[in-house]
């Protein structure tokens, strides 16, 4: 069975030792954020993480979600139990408002917490993170009376959220559309249509479920101007606002997928369902985009997630294991072999893991700042720039995390060899699970396409003009410190090409526009690469002094010194190949008849 | 449900056009093998692949192999009728020995088909391909009784075979091997002990199964130098030679694996089993080898072979799905949308698949001809180069073409966003299977530590220095060639890194063997881009060719040419960064404290 472990004092380090979490003590909720504070909220979701829902992910995953002849779906055993304890527990309000029943607590630390429930059951974390995706959408969209009805209920856990947009002709281009809305005489709308891949759609942990449904009303203009946004209730409240009637909706069957056979993926049918409009009408798509970034930082998060839970099985594994002899002659001579981990390759591929992990641990995080700046800050100037670092980073995050996160699934069942391949370990469910994330939320295709056609231009460049002005002066302190300048040189070459990669997508994107599609992957990892060793800079800095300051913590800060110097030998090399693929333009791409693939 | 059309065509040209097939006419089984016959082979082998064996892929994966109360196992439905029409077509035995049954045809056209059939069911192609290995074996060390008795059944695919290497507590180092064989007073062997991940270890496709089993025989040397490889069939064969008395065998359970669930992998009891020696005593890890290099290159297929059928249906699903518009404009109007073909990130994915297979594909075959010249050729000289070449592209093969060829199952998954991930579609089976291969027949990271420890520096190098060579002139022949010359580029600077590599290897290895460890995952693939890139020039030399011969033909080979500038554009530039990781040596890879990870 995978073992797992939260890692609470890497998220405390990367808050108080590199972000600078206390200099945000002015923004609500943060001041009652204390170090002690958010130490005991991680460590009591971390043990809540590690006994009850690690547990249920290989069961949940052989079990899977059934789907009952009356259309109700049973989730596997035990998830019930838990999820009541995660909602008693009140963490899927964490930061939503007071008002409503939350604790009004940094988002910042529920991105934290996200990451521990995801690395210990990445199925189950999916029901309360639509929930959550819900209220997002619900605080910016809908009105003060739907807010009233739903909001408390849905910060409490006892309701749960979906998202309903892909339908089987569309899945990216939601212009296509067909689900329809007819104006009923109250006011209300009746919704009719089918969705599929509705993550949560229909299962047992709730007494209700509120379904965000886009749709077309009658009479709109076609394509995405004529989609707007409804909240369609699995009961309908009565006027107490309780679970009332059934409405006319339903499980239509359940996917079966390669993995998260935990969460509950459903085909939904609308069969003249009431809905009630959330936000204006046609205008369905921005409301959705609005749960719609949330989302995918969280499912940036998710890459992160199975690559920790998947790193920490096979670090384990690989002092365990007992196999061959070190290259250097034996190292445990008493033993009929060594432990795997003498090996350099099994040490690189761990390596590849753990630096990705700090690294993209403090990307989410930094981002999460970003996302509680821009909700909670007064100053207008850094609520923009905050918005700027977050549209910049969000699609990178989605896109890089993910895909790096699933490689590092399958390098983590690397290491076990055979013994990865079968169930036993659950090395290959971290595998099957993390995949999907690549997929949902924007196929990292679409981030990347979002990063290069909408982040890059927006206002002439200000959010990536600013960034870059960030990497430069962090190298710069780099190098202005003699034990850590040997540090800056990859960074800053890497830098260099993402500058140049900028200039080429200047240059040649916008005669071309088949040009920045063919760069589009490639300048997304380039970033990502940049971004990450911009992390390690600033992490490795915050190690030498924490190490000067705490000499009891020289074997932790150096592990990270190590881990930093790995990053730049082995990862930023990558950045001269992403620049010269992408500088290569589309011609070639484009040169193939369609028939001739 | 997925698709499959068989290469017929790519494999011709290959044979015909770029590998020089017919020259090879004066070795024995050549002169038969015509362009006609070979036409003839390829087609009727795609047929049987295409309309028999693809068909029964999703229902294989869904239900399984399903080990009985009584230890027998039952295959999933259809693939006993399938078993039976491929071994009565003679495809078992296409290659093998005329004597013994076989048609004594290239092992270079049972490479070809295998990889037809691995595409259309790779759980199936394992119940011949594990026999091909067994005859593999026997031809090299059993004795003329021994041939003489086994070699006809497993020919005719009467019999099976399997490889039974793999302990609980031993995979990579079999020198930790505990099954043991004690002598019995007829000169057999009472074979006692537990075997895993016995791919094909029992099975209802058969009437016997021939296991070869490394066990260490009482009173034998500690370690690798006290293994010896005993015959273990499931039933004794009687004085007719016929399956007999059962033996002291069985099927303990089988692995719940991530795919290839059509095929039964085992865990195997010896309970005093009868065994009989094949070889000498305490070289059966010798004899194992055989079998193993063989088993490498059909692995190395495997991942040709699931890259090929993803690509297709990638492919197909790519020229079909209607969704969004092209960025330079609609390029179907009349439609709702443009297929999504059209978009240069599908398109790169769906190229770099492409580019891959073509040169992959040319890579198996030119390697598979290599062996044909080591075990048929009387030219001592030839068979030395042969062997050289031989040695030297097995590990590279066997572990870039399944990494990269794993990748390539999951980019064509992600051409397919959602649809990829539910199983309706076939394409999150093709990431399952395909995963195997990365990890059987010597894990890619054993791969890696064979070619630079051991194929590197054998006979001073001079492998790696006669294939510097020959890609060298590749690349002078292509620069004298106006309308080619600049494809040669990207060869070129990769052979320089490549041969920089191999220059840091002999300069740093030596003296501190963990950096031959740290640098070997990319060396290997270093060594397969440039390898690849080689092919690519070759291919389009052969191109250029073909469409002067035969206007015909224009649009074929135009895509070559295509593909072939693609392959430098966007694949060699990787070579620089592999370069500058390994160099980086393996100190901050071995600087981690193994309780620090």
């Amino acid at each position: 069975m995978p073992i797992y472990q939260a890692p609470v004092r890497n998220v405390q380090f990367l808050l108080q030792e590199v972000l600078g979490f206390q200099a945000y003590a002015q923004l609500p909720g943060f001041a009652e954020a204390t170090p002690d504070l958010i130490e005991a909220i991680l460590t009591e979701c971390g043990r809540i993480c590690e006994e009850v829902l690690q547990p249920l992910n290989v069961s949940g995953d052989r079990e899977g979600c059934k789907r009952q002849s009356d259309g109700s779906v049973t989730t596997p055993k035990g998830f019930k139990q838990a999820y009541d304890a995660y909602a008693e527990g009140g963490w899927i309000g964490l930061a939503a408002p007071v008002e409503y029943g939350g604790q009004g607590l940094p988002y910042t630390l529920a991105a934290a917490i996200n990451e521990f429930v995801t690395s210990a059951n990445m199925s189950f974390s999916l029901y309360p993170g639509l929930t959550r995706g819900a209220q997002a959408a619900l605080m910016v969209h809908a009105n003060e009376a739907q807010k009233a009805l739903y909001m408390p209920k849905l910060v409490s856990g006892e309701w749960s959220g979906t998202m309903n947009l892909t339908e089987p002709h569309c899945g990216t281009d939601l212009g296509l559309i067909k689900t329809r809305a007819a104006r009923n005489a109250d006011g209300s709308f009746a919704i009719t249509g089918q969705k599929i891949f509705i993550s949560a759609g229909e299962h047992d942990l709730t007494s209700n479920i509120i379904h965000l449904v886009l749709a077309r009303i009658e009479g709109a203009p076609a394509g995405t101007k004529g989609i707007s946004l409804f909240i369609v209730p699995k009961f309908l409240p009565d006027a107490q606002g309780n679970a009332g009637v059934r409405n006319a909706l339903s499980c239509g069957s359940i996917e079966h997928k390669m993995g998260i056979h935990g969460n509950s993926t459903c085909v939904m049918n609308y069969d003249g369902a009431t809905g009630f409009l959330m936000g204006e009408e046609n205008r369905g798509l921005n409301a959705m985009f609005v749960m719609m970034n949330e989302a995918r930082l969280g499912v940036a998060v998710q890459g992160l997630s199975m690559s920790e839970v998947a790193y920490q099985n096979a670090a384990a594994y690989a002092r365990d294991r007992l196999q061959g002899r070190a290259l250097s002659g034996a190292k445990e001579a008493g033993k009929p072999a060594d432990p795997i981990i003498v090996h350099p390759d099994v040490r690189r591929m761990l390596l590849e893991m753990r630096a990705f992990n700090e690294a993209a641990r403090g990307l989410i995080l930094e981002a999460a700042l970003q996302a509680d700046v821009v909700a909670r800050a007064n100053d207008e100037k850094a609520r923009e720039e905050a918005e700027d670092m977050l549209g910049l980073l969000t699609p990178v995050l989605k896109g890089v995390l993910t895909d790096v996160g699933f490689d590092n699934t399958v390098k983590a069942q690397q290491v076990f060899g055979g013994h990865g391949y079968v169930g036993e370990w659950g090395m290959e469910q971290f595998v099957r699970d993390a995949r999907i994330a690549m997929i949902y939320e924007g196929a990292n295709g679409i981030q990347a396409l979002d990063l290069v056609g909408r982040k890059l231009p927006k206002d002439n460049g200000r959010a990536v003009m600013a960034y870059f002005k960030k990497v430069g002066e962090a190298v710069q302190h780099t190098e202005s410190n003699a034990d850590l300048a040997s540090l800056a040189k990859g960074v800053k070459s890497g830098l260099d090409h993402l500058q140049k990669a900028t200039m080429w997508l200047m240059q040649n994107a916008l005669a071309k526009p088949d040009n920045a599609g063919a760069a589009s992957n490639d300048y997304m990892h380039l970033f990502g690469l940049v971004a990450m060793g911009h992390m390690w800079l600033v992490m490795a800095q915050a190690a030498l002094r924490c190490k000067a300051q705490d000499p009891s913590t020289a074997a932790e800060m150096d592990a990270k010194l190590i881990l930093a110097r790995f990053y730049m030998e082995r990862m930023m090399p990558e950045t001269g190949a992403r620049l010269a693929r992408l500088s290569a333009g589309a011609d070639a791409i484009m040169a193939l008849p369609a028939d001739a693939f």
